[in-house]
């Protein structure tokens, strides 16, 4: 159960409420004042219950008005926690963590314009030759269908092995390689294998926010580090005392897109050797780099301390669920441990389907494909805003991936939520950078885009409508 | 890092000394009682580490010989967990328990007669079904492609809703349905939703070993309940007290095939009240049921106690990882947090192909000619069972699964590895039943004979030719 005061558990109260009809369709709701004082806690916190209440839909708020009961608010995902008997009291302190987090929800297909990071387009997916290497996968003869090897299959790693060699310039062996369910899982192995309850970590500010929640939740403590257009801060390392890891993505930090500069990549390894802690590379999108050649790895600076997350839910589909962590050979072993007791192992037909589209080549030409369409996206997108917006904002991380920050020059942190429920009432998706930030301090509206799942050609409509507005 | 003096430490210790070439294949190692000398530890855990290098194929052992190096040691699955640097000190409190368990390693396909218990044959798996419905789940048109519901596609929960009103007699909402990767990642939400370390859990004695691994890995006391021919024995149930889970079989208790009465069946879940805990059903073969009509689930009495979990690894392909649960209301959202940490969703199309396989009948149409097939090889193997070993052993679970256990009734229970060393060295894979138990106590040698991925043709033969290779 949440917590009394906390955003979670007002989010929740809320939630109930609408979905309880207590307030109805087009209600305006108490303000965030009303609320603070009635549940005895800051605004702040009322104005994050709000944000998720906006960002999912059951609540609008038009800019400088009242937030109002959305007309068509959805049913909640889950039942109400709720109920009489309470064995919910049974919950794990895992758990329990686990609910205090703001819940973080699929998007939907009922936006026009959604500049969610995260999905591909629909159409980018390869279907025919997912197809095809699946079907082959399917139709093998096979001497045994039983449990597979917990790392993952032999195919796909000797595939991955030599892949990370060509696009990555990563040497290991394919035994350092363990196949996950995308890089979520990646994370979540990484958290349990090396980290107590009360463990510190360090994390980017902002961060992913999908990777903070796996140490939180696991009873970590995160320590965040602000970070420039060079990446992490490292003149800010904290002392390394009690920290057993660190979190970065050094190639593209996200969400801001700085590169972790050499200097600095030196200073994160040594820090990490004065802790004794590892330091978790997520390479999430390091396949996109638009004008120069690729930033290569941290892996590449601090072998032994740096566990590596590659994915390919950015260049086929997060739906896949396939990521991999290449791993210092002396955590294979337990992490192959915590793997097995996890879940086995994954499943075995789409582990080889990839492993045959890296044979053959036909991943990479697919890479470089998508490469050319998010260009032409990413171009799309930067002209448009130039074109409309033009000096009411400032755009960061723009050299690559798939998303960049927009910040708004002269609008302050807390319209943010109000201007993502006018979009969105609009049928435009954005999203507010808070949620990626540890630590509440001022500073200007920001809005992570993600650019990969609209049609080039609809790119400039939808940020001629979102400008229209928005009415800055 | 292994505790020094556990079977781990010595299996370690030993498998290194093979793979380096202190010992050469054919060579003599020291007998137990030598190396517990040695180590300093009991002949009983010395006997623990020579059953694993036994059944990974490093060592071989003839009945009444000393224990030599298998003539085709494997290599090592992973690198050797020691090296300079020694950055595994990091480990977490969790991946060391992990590595204190004895390896639980896949199979192989280079046994003539392999009876292990969990593949399925290669032949039953209904590879044009599959690949249909997988070919049009991956060709279907979509509005978006992002990370989808962390239970699971609303398709497969609704679609398993059906079937679990249909063959279990469970009737639930597809809401209270989360779809995992296999049941080990259902076992694994459960313990990580409901177990702090230190908490106890119920488990049945002897027990499915994966199921035991998941709960001491994650720090909790495990408390074996003897089991009968009726199940758990329920006289025997510990004091509630800090009891937080229990894990059975009901259905067909793992390994020894008894069915939870009615009564029992109601003393478990009163005491589950008393201890307000939960109770975690693991219904991984309730499709195999030959003499009767289907035993009910226990989750029909014990709704809100009861946590169900069902699995297509038996009836479709262990390969999948498609497992689901059925959770009492309160618990549906802090699975689903839970879940979406873990590895935020299931591979999408496979949900979906099950889902359609489900909801054109072909799924049941399946099952039951997998029953069929699945009976025939039973009767295939207790009639060569008889015809063999005769009143040399007794057999038992016979009426329901894909397993039944043969206790030898003149051969003691350390005599096991030896046995299934000797059939190993003929081609054929028996697994000694010691490692399902947790307390070491006199008994006959027992082994988990599973037939459901040999040819009905072939397992006479391998009856035949297991019988005439024991001796007994």
């Amino acid at each position: 159960m949440p917590k009394a005061g906390t955003a979670r558990s007002i989010y929740l109260g809320l939630r109930e409420q609408i979905a309880g009809g207590v307030y109805l369709p087009g209600d305006r709701l108490p303000s965030t004042r009303t609320l603070a004082e009635e549940f005895g806690v800051s605004r702040t916190t009322v104005t994050a219950a709000f944000e998720q209440l906006i960002s999912e839909g059951y609540v609008s708020v038009r800019q400088g008005a009242k937030a109002t009961v959305a007309r068509n608010a959805p049913n909640p995902i889950a039942p109400p926690t709720q109920r009489p008997g309470g064995s919910v009291k049974t919950l794990s302190a895992y758990a329990m963590r686990a609910m205090d987090l703001l819940p973080h929800l699929p998007g939907t297909a009922d936006l026009k314009y959604d500049f969610r990071y995260g999905d591909v387009a629909p159409d980018d997916f390869p279907k025919l030759l997912w197809r095809k290497a699946l079907t082959a996968a399917v139709i093998a003869r096979r001497a045994r269908l039983g449990y597979g090897h917990p790392a993952g299959s032999p195919v796909l790693r000797q595939a991955l092995q030599g892949y990370l060699w060509r696009a990555r310039g990563i040497r290991c062996q394919a035994e350092q390689i363990v196949v996950t369910n995308g890089s979520q899982q990646a994370l979540d192995l990484c958290a349990r294998a090396l980290l107590n309850p009360g463990d510190r970590v360090l994390i980017e500010e902002p961060c992913y926010a999908m990777a903070r929640n796996v140490f939180v939740t696991l009873g970590a403590q995160a320590t965040p580090v602000a970070c420039d257009d060079d990446g992490l801060k490292t003149d800010r390392l904290p002392d390394p005392l009690s920290h057993a890891l660190a979190f970065v993505t050094p190639s593209h930090q996200f969400p801001l897109g700085g590169v972790l500069s050499v200097g600095r990549r030196r200073q994160l390894v040594e820090w990490a050797e004065a802790a004794d802690a590892h330091v978790i590379e997520d390479d999430y999108d390091g396949e996109y780099r638009y004008d120069v050649r690729p930033i290569p790895p941290l892996y590449l600076s601090g072998r032994d301390r740096v566990i590596y997350i590659g994915t390919v839910s950015k260049t086929l589909s997060p739906t896949l669920r396939l990521g991999y962590l290449v791993l210092p050979e002396a955590l294979v072993e337990p992490f192959v441990r915590c793997k097995q007791i996890t879940d086995r192992h994954g499943a075995t037909f789409e582990q080889e389907a990839l492993a045959s589209l890296i044979e053959t080549g036909a991943y990479e030409r697919h890479v470089r494909k998508m490469r050319r369409l998010n260009s032409v996206r990413r171009t799309a997108f930067l002209d448009a805003m130039q074109q409309t917006f033009s000096d009411k904002v400032e755009i960061v991380g723009t050299s690559a991936g798939l998303h960049v920050v927009v910040w708004f020059n002269s609008i302050g942190r807390r319209e943010e939520s109000g201007l993502a429920a006018t979009a969105r009432e609009a049928g435009i998706g954005i999203y507010p950078i808070s949620r990626l930030f540890s630590c509440d301090t001022e500073r200007r509206a920001g809005f992570v885009f993600g650019y990969a799942s609209i049609e080039a050609r609809k790119i400039a409509d939808g940020v001629k409508l979102l400008y229209s507005v928005l009415t800055l």
